[in-house]
C-alpha cells in the first residue's frame, strides 16, 4: 500500500471515494458502541461477586486489634487493610491512610487541603498569587480538571516513550516557585500505557523544587494491572519512595491507589500514602473532615483477597491472583484492537499507537489536525469515543492528533467492529485533510 | 434533703467528708467505664448483621434503572437510595445527593467548597476578610471544629428549651454580613435532646440574611431516633424545606443525614439535600471531586431496609421498624441514667438535665464552675466523660457547667455505676466550690 503522504491527488481522490463509501456502510448499520469509558465490563464485575459475601452475617467483623469495623473510629483505616495497601504500593505501614471508594477524591482533597491550609507549614495555595501544575500529556483528564478548577495554570509536558520529558520537568520545577506539583500515572499511564523508566523515576526523586510546597502526585492507578502476566510481559516500576530516600528527598511524594479496577469500580477501597511528616499533617486535618472511611468494606476486601491468596496475611497474593483472572478477560480485548488497527491502519503512514503491557487504554495518534474529525466520523456511525483533546489540559490537544481508546467495557465482537470503523474514520479524516477538505 | 446552697458551712463540711469518702470508695474499685462516646453498642450493631448479606452473591446488583451499582457513574447515587433518603429527610427526590459513610464529611466539604468557590456565585469565603459562624451551645464539637479550622469566628448562641435563642440569631444573621451560617441539630439536639419548636423553625425559614451566602446547616442527625415510639413519646420537627418555601426563602438551607446510627456507624450511607439551584452548583463541583459514592453499599442498605419494611419501596417503613428495635435497646440506658441522677442529684439543687425523647445524649448542667472538676473526679475513679467544655466553641464553656453523657455504648449495669459516681462527683465538686475549695 502506498502511504497517504506519498499519494498523488488522484490516488487520494480514489481513496476518499472508497473510504466515504465504507463509512456510509457503517452509518447505515446504526451501530451503538462505546469505546470511551475506562469501565470494567459486566464479566469482570461478575467475577468479583464473592466479595459480596466475604463477611458472614453470623460473625462480628472485628479487625486484627479486635476493634469493631462497624463502629466509629480508626481514621486511618483498619490495620490489615492498611498493611495490604502499604504492601500494594510498596511503602511502610505508617505511611498509609485509607479512603472511600474513590482515589480521585483523595487527590482532590489533597489539592483542596493545600489550597486552604498549605503544604507542610507553607502559605496556603489560595493565598499565593500564581499557581502552576505540570500535566504530562496525553494524560488523565480528571487529574487536569482538579487543578484547573482550583485556578492552577495547567502546563502540558510532552510524554516520551519512557515517561514525561524530564528536561522540561526539571527546568520548570527547579526554577519556578509557582510550580506546585505534577500529575503522574507512572505505570501503564493513562492513556498511553507507558511505564516510567528507572531513570525517569530517579530524576523525579532528585528534583530540587524551587517551591518548598511542590509535591509529586503519583497516581499508581495501574500498579498490578498487567495484561500478559502469563507470558511475563509486564513493566516494572522503580519504587519512588526508595528513590526519594536515596536522593534525600523524603517528603516530595504523595501516592494514590484504589481497588476500583480490581474489585468493584464503584465500591472499592482507596489509599493515600506519603512520608511520615506529610501523613501527620494530612491526618490532623482529616480528623476534622471525617470520622472514618467505611471500615466494613475494608475488612470485606481484605477477607476476599486473602481467600484468593491462600489465607490470612496473603492478601497481596490474592490481588495478584485476581489480576490474572482479569488479564484473561482484558488481554484479548486489547489484542483485537491492536490487530484491527494493524490490519487497517498499518500501511497508511498516518497513525501510530503503543500496544501496552497493562493498564486500561490504547492511545492512538492520528494525522495531526484530524483527531476531532475522526471522533466525529465515528460518532456519525454510532461509535462513541472519548472527546478528542480530552487527554490534554483544558481539552485542547495542540496537534489535534490524540484519541484515547478504552477497550475494557465492550465485547470483543463490538471492539472489532468499532476498531474497523475507527480505522476507516482515521483514514478518511486524513485523506480529507491531505486533499485540503479538512474541517 | 437541704439544698446545698441553703446549707451552713458546717453542713457543707459534713457533706464534703461524706462525699469524699464515697468518692474514695469508687476510686478503690478501679472502674474502667466510658460514657464519652456517642457510639452504638455491640448489641445494636449485632442486630444489623443481616445488612452484611442483603446483596446475594448470585445476582447482579443493578439499580432501578438497570445501572450496575458495582461500576463507575451516578455521582448523585442510585435512584432508590436517593428516593429513600429524600423521603427520610422530607425533601424532593431532585434535592438529594448521596455521600459515603460520613455525613460530617459532607458538611466539611460544604464549608470547604464555599471557602474555595463561594456560595451561589458570591465571592469565595477565602477571599472575604472576616467570617463568622453561629454555634448553638451546648452543641456538637465536630461541627464547631470545622468552622474553627477554616478560620471562622465561632459565636455561641444560647439554647432555650425550644431551640436556639432566635432573637440573637435574627439580630446577628439579619444585620451582620460576615455571618455565613449556623450549625443546627434541629431534632434531639446534641447534647441536650431538644427538638426545635415550629415557631423556631419558622423563624429560621424567615431569616433575611445580610450575607447573600449565608446558609442554615441543618444536620438532621437524629431524624428518626426516638427512644419511646411505643408510648408515642416522640418529638415532631416541622419541615424546614416547606417553611422556607412558604417564607419565599428557598435557597437558604443545606440538610444532612446519615444511617450511621441506624445501620453501621462506620459503614452507612449519608445524604446532602438542598434547593435545586444549590444542588446544581454542588453537583458541578463534586463532578470534579469524585467519581461516585459507594453505590453497592447504597443498594445493600435499600434492600435491607426494604426487607425490614415489607417489600420494595417500603424502605422508610423498614427504617422505622429498625428504629423500634434500637429504641428497645437504648431507652433502658437513658432511663437508668435519668433514674440514678434523679435519685442521687435530685434534691441537691445543684444540677439539672432534660430527659430526652430521642437522640444519643443527656446533657447535664452542674453548678457553674464545677463541670471540669466533676469530669476530673470521675476520671480519678475510672469513668471517662466527654471533656467539659467540648460542647462549646473552642472547647470553652463560659459557665463551666455542661457535661455531655453518652449512654449508648456501656451496658445498663455500667451506666448505673458510672451515673452514681457522676452524681457523687458533681456533688463533691459543688460542695468544694461552695466551701471555696474549688479548683
Amino acid at each position: 500500500m502506498v502511504e497517504y503522504q506519498q499519494m498523488t491527488t488522484a490516488q487520494l481522490q480514489d481513496e476518499l471515494d472508497s473510504l466515504t463509501k465504507s463509512h456510509s456502510e457503517y452509518t447505515t448499520r446504526a451501530l451503538k458502541l462505546n469505546m470511551s469509558r475506562g469501565k470494567p465490563s459486566f464479566e469482570q464485575l461478575d467475577s468479583a461477586m464473592d466479595l459480596m459475601t466475604a463477611l458472614p452475617a453470623d460473625q462480628r467483623p472485628l479487625d486484627l486489634d479486635g476493634e469493631d469495623t462497624r463502629n466509629y473510629g480508626l481514621l486511618r483505616g483498619i490495620p490489615e487493610a492498611r498493611q495490604l495497601m502499604a504492601d500494594y504500593l510498596g511503602v511502610a505501614y505508617g505511611n498509609i491512610i485509607l479512603g472511600g471508594s474513590s482515589s480521585l477524591n483523595l487527590m482532590y482533597d489533597s489539592i483542596a487541603r493545600a489550597m486552604s491550609f498549605g503544604v507542610a507549614g507553607n502559605t496556603p495555595f489560595s493565598q499565593q498569587a500564581r499557581l502552576k501544575f505540570l500535566c504530562p500529556s496525553p494524560g488523565y483528564d480528571r487529574h487536569f480538571a482538579i487543578t484547573a478548577l482550583f485556578g492552577f495554570e495547567n502546563i502540558a509536558i510532552p510524554m516520551n516513550d519512557d515517561g514525561p520529558d524530564m528536561n522540561m520537568v526539571e527546568r520548570l520545577v527547579n526554577q519556578d516557585p509557582t510550580v506546585k506539583g505534577i500529575w503522574c500515572v507512572p505505570k501503564y499511564s493513562n492513556p498511553q500505557g507507558i511505564t516510567y523508566s528507572d531513570q525517569v523515576v530517579r530524576r523525579f526523586a532528585a528534583l530540587k523544587p524551587a517551591a518548598p510546597d511542590f509535591r509529586i502526585y503519583w497516581d499508581n492507578a495501574y500498579a498490578v494491572h498487567d495484561l500478559y502476566p502469563d507470558s511475563n510481559k509486564a513493566d516494572d516500576l522503580l519504587s519512588l519512595t526508595l528513590a526519594c530516600e536515596e536522593a534525600d528527598n523524603p517528603d516530595i511524594w504523595y501516592m494514590f491507589a484504589s481497588t476500583a479496577k480490581i474489585s468493584f469500580a464503584g465500591g472499592g477501597i482507596s489509599a493515600l500514602a506519603s512520608s511520615t511528616s506529610n501523613i501527620a499533617q494530612i491526618e490532623a486535618l482529616m480528623s476534622i473532615q471525617t470520622i472514618c472511611p467505611d471500615k466494613v468494606n475494608q475488612l470485606r476486601h481484605v477477607r476476599w483477597f486473602e481467600s484468593l491468596g491462600g489465607g490470612q496475611g496473603k492478601g497481596l497474593d490474592g490481588i495478584k491472583a485476581r489480576m490474572k483472572q482479569l488479564s484473561a478477560m482484558l488481554a484479548p480485548k486489547f489484542d483485537i484492537v491492536d490487530q484491527v488497527l494493524s490490519e487497517d491502519l498499518g500501511g497508511c503512514g498516518i497513525a501510530s499507537w503503543i500496544k501496552p503491557n497493562g493498564g486500561y487504554f490504547i492511545s492512538l495518534e492520528v494525522l495531526p489536525g484530524t483527531a476531532k474529525r475522526t471522533v466525529q466520523l465515528c460518532a456519525e456511525a454510532g461509535v462513541t469515543l472519548t472527546d478528542a483533546g480530552a487527554t490534554w489540559p483544558y481539552g485542547v490537544d495542540p496537534e489535534d492528533s490524540n484519541i484515547r481508546i478504552a477497550p475494557s467495557y465492550p465485547s470483543i465482537e463490538e471492539l472489532e467492529q468499532a476498531s474497523r470503523l475507527l480505522a476507516v474514520s482515521a483514514r478518511l479524516a486524513a485523506v480529507e485533510r491531505l486533499l485540503g477538505k479538512g474541517v
